[in-house]
């Protein structure tokens, strides 16, 4: 299977492709890759990622940029940072990318427990990850040829302690784990699910 | 109760202002309003908007502009009308209106049931729904002064039968039914709900 895992070289992509990469074709792609640069805050560069990667059989989303920070400075300007990140970025990213990828193939994308769990600080993530996942269930009722789509909603994970402070009482999700939920994903039959690994 | 009715000429917007009306004073606002013109997608607009209206108690938004129509012509274009309109109209309805609305007031915001109850025709709805759930939830926790808020997610509406055909299987909700989900938001205590009145 040909997989293209996008922000493959933070904390979530990185360990992805490692694994991935045991048994399948991995196409790493970020903002600084070197042969697949990526993005997904521009559509001619997701235009450009496709068509450079051609036919494909998966895709693995891990780039969530949002604003993270005080609700007083959270304005219009710093909310774009997630609806232009972590929202539009990877709703983008199935948009154009249905049509390259092969018929039967699958979009996984990344939200968060943020959704229903908020957090001081990440009122842009919960709007972003909530956006995405109502975007996944309409797309799995309209994407053709088989073309599945699902999200993986973690919450904080057990590899970003940075931000466990921000995360009272929150159960950190292993990597394992994380891991789990992406090929539920991508091997199984789902769509338009909301796939919670822990 | 000094209450704002975002969308007043609209369907929704009317009905409920002349509910409110009898026993509130109903500020009624919309793009044509001779008093309190408003145009939800212009920062700009929102604050001038509030600056005439001065100190309230309650703001009801009514407003919901997105793309309706086949998924195949739904680009980051098109999905704009709803991330600009529904979504970051309504949340800059709120992250601006915090300055002005009295303390204990309240935000009712617009959702529908699209976000977890998708139909064809209405990807970018179920997004814009869900991104203004999940800011909601999260703007609950981070709002000060006592200031509440809320959304009403009804289904397709009694007075828009022009939607029927689109909702097959949903059952109408009434404008009445609609009242109450105002009311609840409006003079109950509750915040950070979703309420489906129905």
């Amino acid at each position: 299977m040909k997989i293209i895992v996008v922000g493959a070289s933070g904390t979530m992509g990185s360990y992805l492709s490692n694994v991935f990469e045991k048994d399948h074709e991995v196409i790493r792609t970020d903002r600084s890759n070197a042969d697949f640069p990526l993005d997904i805050t521009s559509t001619e560069s997701i235009e450009k990622m496709y068509r450079k990667v051609g036919a494909f059989d998966a895709l693995i989303s891990t780039a969530g940029p949002t604003y993270v920070g005080p609700w007083k400075n959270l304005n219009d300007a710093a909310f774009r940072k997630g609806v232009e990140g972590k929202m539009m970025g990877q709703i983008n990213l199935v948009l154009i990318g249905q049509h390259y990828i092969n018929a039967g193939g699958s979009f996984t994308l990344i939200t968060g427990a943020l959704t229903h769990e908020p957090q001081k600080n990440f009122a842009n993530a919960s709007a972003a990850n909530a956006a995405v996942e109502g975007f996944v269930r309409a797309a799995a009722i309209e994407l053709e040829k088989g073309i599945r789509i699902n999200a993986v909603s973690p919450t904080v994970i057990e590899n970003s302690p940075q931000y466990f402070p921000f995360f009272p009482g929150e159960i950190p999700v292993t990597m394992k784990q994380l891991e789990y939920g992406f090929r539920k994903s991508v091997f199984g039959a789902h769509t338009g699910q909301i796939i919670k690994p822990y």
